[in-house]
């Protein structure tokens, strides 16, 4: 064993051949981080969070006991990467559960929109104040003639550098202040954390690590959870990463889940799964980005009432029961830790404020980001994910509503739905002669279909007569038309080879019609209570995980959103994400999106009398009433 | 055993001779509680401090199992009271260690400002508003034409009441929230701590406990702790207790505490020594009021720079190091259990700020008592404890100073010391015969002699012509001036049956006039550096914890106090726990002592050219320089 030490080993990594030279001895964890295999690890290599699991295909290999594996597992060749060293050339296959590179290709997707918003944040539509800081401070030291104490001193030193009217520290900071400040000279980075007047100093380390400090930017969606890395001394988002909402298995909807938790009382379990999502993704952007988990001082959260609420283990029971009431729209940033999050253990965790148990902080991101608050037009905002939620409004009012119309445009109870990952078919057109064009993300051969794609092929079957104006397959001798396990379904993709056929069956149609009739029945039901006409309609903002491109124009043919002119209909993305990082790094955007949380007026349209009315309405393709749609018709004319 | 549960049982306890009758069956602790003795017992009766040990002499008992007590305790027939109980009459012997009554006196000592101090608060000179509040509140439950989330209700229901511009809510709170409001049909108290604009909700309970608000504050003496049990709904003090400073044993004062606990890493030890000594007085007042300690929301503590660094565990080791630097002068408000502080889980402990290393919150809490920083004229506080701090100044400037001159005052250094207990003589007047008629507290046999008794010996020996200018005995023939183990000693009291005799050695002298030089010392060199006359002093308040009674005359006697008119010269007792009530009660006391500890401008003594010369001069009685002192060369001249 001396001996090997002083060799070299490759380790081969399998399926995906990726290789890495290391020292002998060296980690198994360090050697696929330098192979650029990204496992799952929580606890960074310290052996206690048993994530990193790999098989041991062929070589030498000495591997330290423990109690995560169990002897099955031991049995079949399972080991800790960050337990086991190499002590020849190796070969590992890593388990396909435990890359997370199967969500890659999303990345790229949301990519696109970092250095934008980056540059918002710098050209000063907020101003660039984060909420978490780190600043190097020199003091000078005490003399016979300057007695101040070291706490009072280290206050002094800070208000030179920032406006803090009322600070606070932790009781363990200032245990350990003394020795720290004598030991560094009174050279020294604090970090801190600021609300309202209130500025907290998080940490006091020696020396200048200024340079150094780390974010992330979380949406919590019901089925995707969405983290985004940023670098708080540049402003700039650095990286980002996407999981499935591990609670799945609980229920697709939040609403399946509190009842899941209620009967189980599993209210624990849903929190462990939530958290360990996030921290699966903070653990893969630092390590990707060779961050050390103390780098990250914040973690902001924007999502549903009921995620937020899960995260923290707030009961959310009440959501689901009349009247229908948060236990808390407004939470207080607290220790990261205190909620399971692993980042510095002083670590801030903020939750952007909800408006009501079915108006998360995710909409309220979406109305940052848009800043349809700050305009004197009228604007609407939908956003399509699990629930649909609809705002309208501007600079001096705001209304809101939820359709808690399913998740369908996520892909959700969608036979070949998936969300927008590799292989999905994210752009659809049926071309004169009947044939379908597609796009997939990735350009790889088609596995499923996301929002966007379900959008598109919902809009065709309708423009090409494929379905009639209530969603039925119009049986015409359509061949690609068949009886499947669950009725009339249409192949989209064949079979080939070892890639299984795409279908969207007449379900599938029910479930995304049901969908847009939701949102367009809330759209309906706002602005017949607040007056607003068509015509009044300044812009429409469409934000969801749609993937990459979506066509608007498909979104008004198939009735979900209100028809005015294209130009004025924009599609926005992932807002919930996007508003969640301008908070990040700016003061104001909290102060805004409290502001926009406060005072946005909530309708329940589930005690509402009008809305299953418009919602009826709403389940034709484009609606009953067709003169709302005068562009739809045209199309329909041309075909 | 079922048939004694029905009879009545005697304990009756030793030495005291104290009886209890109870039904058979009942603890020896409660028992004790009857009998109105009170056993030191920290976990209030459930069995896991193992403080309440007592002997049992004769009687049926029945014990449970205790890992608390070795062996060899069994043997000797020690058990703890609170699992023992008594099944026949029975005769228990309490340790003399274990009982709390040996500071019965002193407390009764200060009883009598009791009432005045909450009278003062009530009277308006301080607004009532005490840090941490009680209020019930009454909100009317959701319904479907009112969503707003649990939390903000509550900070609605709670701004109704009070205003709270800044709130924080815990997030353990948030957590249980919605699930206690919906038990309680939305009727719950909070309690709620406050400082500056921040208000912070402590705690939530259902139902109405608004009416038992329970706080204590404490001297955090060198020697003595002091605690004083205040209820907060009626701003009034309902019981008082002393104990030792259990560090004693690691030095008399502290800077050999200092020193010891840095040689042998004990700062650990010197944290859970206070801390034990502050829960024993706070069980033993709950204990006697019948309080649970949940209902205790509040402690508040002053005491000089290095006993709030022990208490709270910050580094001290710099406060006897130059330049003489503090950790922290102003410590934020932290959770009493953070410190080891068993009361409400979630009740706040408040530290009062300081100014410097050797000038603490005790003198503040003094300055704060007396009122000199509102006063037009000038004023001079002398606090003679373990160090003899001096403060001068009006409402426009503050200047303090500390002289490190020992604890003779306090009964340490001095070989029949006490602190002012039973038994301690705190008067002492030589009679024209020569005889010495003395006042012990408690009219008892005396067993030593307290503060105001050792003030008086010094004035007397040096009016009798018994010691002369310089301290020293004069040898003229005096049958109680013996030769004892230390040299010259005089006999105060002779031995009396079981009770041993009264001396004051040389060295007792010597000690005393360095505490008293000290003092005057810091006085001139206040005086001077800010070219106050004696003539300008308006008043001299003089604090310590000397005893009832003391006679102001013999503190100018013997040169310790400026020669002003007697009737300027105004002696107020334990001003540092009177000082910490104060701020316990208003919210703007606490704004004002902050104030105090942030303006006061501090002379470093050890540092000062001229204190050594003041230091010499004034080691004669009462000084080289009599003119200073015209009314004592009167009384020499009267004798």
């Amino acid at each position: 064993m001396q001996e090997s030490k002083k060799k070299k080993c490759t380790v081969r990594f399998e399926p995906s051949g990726l290789k890495a030279e290391v020292q002998c001895g060296t980690s198994l964890l360090e050697a696929a981080h330098k192979a650029g295999i990204y496992l799952s690890s929580i606890c960074g290599g310290d052996g206690y969070c048993g994530k990193c699991k790999v098989i041991i295909d062929d070589g030498q290999f000495q591997s330290r006991p423990t109690t995560l594996l169990t002897p099955d597992e031991t049995q079949q060749g399972i080991v800790l990467a960050c337990q086991t060293k190499a002590l020849s050339d190796i070969i590992v296959t890593v388990p396909k559960s435990h890359t997370l590179e199967s969500s890659q290709i999303l990345m790229d997707a949301t990519a696109h929109r970092f250095s934008e918003l980056a540059g918002e944040v710098r050209a000063g539509v907020f101003e660039f104040d984060p909420l978490v800081q780190k600043i190097f401070i020199e003091m000078s030291p005490p003399t016979v003639h300057d007695h101040t104490a070291d706490h009072e001193r280290l206050y002094l030193a800070i208000r030179e550098q920032i406006d803090a009217p009322i600070m606070q520290t932790g009781f363990r900071i200032l245990q350990k202040l003394s020795r720290l400040l004598t030991g560094c000279g009174y050279k020294a980075t604090v970090t801190i954390g600021r609300r309202d007047q209130t500025t907290e100093v998080i940490e006091v380390e020696a020396g200048n690590h200024s340079g150094r400090n780390f974010a992330v930017a979380v949406d919590l969606g019901t089925t995707t959870v969405v983290a985004h890395l940023v670098d708080l001394t540049k402003a700039v988002t650095i990286d980002s990463e996407a999981t499935y909402n591990s609670q799945i298995n609980f229920g697709e909807d939040y609403i399946r889940r509190i009842i899941y938790a209620e009967e189980n009382d599993a209210f624990d379990e849903m929190q462990n799964r939530i958290v360990h999502d996030v921290n699966d993704l903070i653990v893969t952007l630092a390590a990707r980005q060779r961050i050390d988990l103390q780098e990250i001082t914040t973690v902001i959260c924007a999502g549903n009432t009921a995620m937020v609420h899960f995260l923290l283990n707030l009961d959310p029971t009440r959501i689901r029961r009349e009247p229908y009431v948060a236990s808390a729209g407004f939470v207080p940033p607290i220790r990261a830790a205190e909620a399971g999050i692993q980042i510095n253990k002083r670590g801030l965790l903020y939750c952007l404020p909800s408006v009501a148990a079915y108006v998360g902080s995710d909409i309220v991101a979406g109305v940052l980001t848009t800043r349809i608050f700050t305009k004197k037009g009228i604007s609407l905002f939908a956003d399509i994910g699990t629930n649909g939620e609809v705002v309208l409004g501007n600079r001096d009012w705001l209304v809101c509503a939820s359709s808690s119309a399913g998740p369908a445009f996520e892909g959700s109870g969608v036979k070949h739905g998936m969300r927008a990952g590799a292989g999905a078919i994210e752009r659809l057109n049926i071309l004169e002669d009947g044939s379908i064009e597609f796009k997939t993300i990735g350009n790889v051969h088609p596995v499923g279909i996301c929002g966007s794609g379900l959008l598109d092929t919902l809009a065709e079957f309708f423009v090409n007569n494929i379905i009639d104006r209530t969603g039925r397959f119009n049986s015409n001798g359509e061949v690609r038309l068949t009886e499947g396990d669950e009725g009339l379904q249409f192949q989209l993709v064949p079979q080939a080879n070892e890639h299984h056929e795409i279908v969207i069956t007449q379900a599938d149609i029910d479930n995304l019609i049901r969908s847009k009739a939701g949102v367009f029945a809330a759209i309906q039901v706002l602005m017949e209570s607040t007056q607003i006409k068509l015509q009044d309609l300044d812009a429409i903002y469409l934000a969801g995980g749609f993937g990459n491109f979506l066509n608007v124009r498909q979104a008004v043919t198939i009735g979900m959103l209100p028809d005015i002119p294209l130009e004025k209909i924009h599609f926005v993305g992932n807002t919930s994400i996007a508003g969640a990082k301008t908070v990040l790094l700016s003061r104001k955007a909290l102060k805004a999106a409290e502001k926009i949380a406060g005072s946005m007026t909530y309708f329940d349209l589930m005690s509402h009398p009008k809305y299953m009315d418009e919602f009826m309405r709403a389940k034709f393709l484009p609606h009953t009433d067709l003169s709302l749609f005068p562009s739809v018709r045209n199309v329909k004319c041309e075909t």
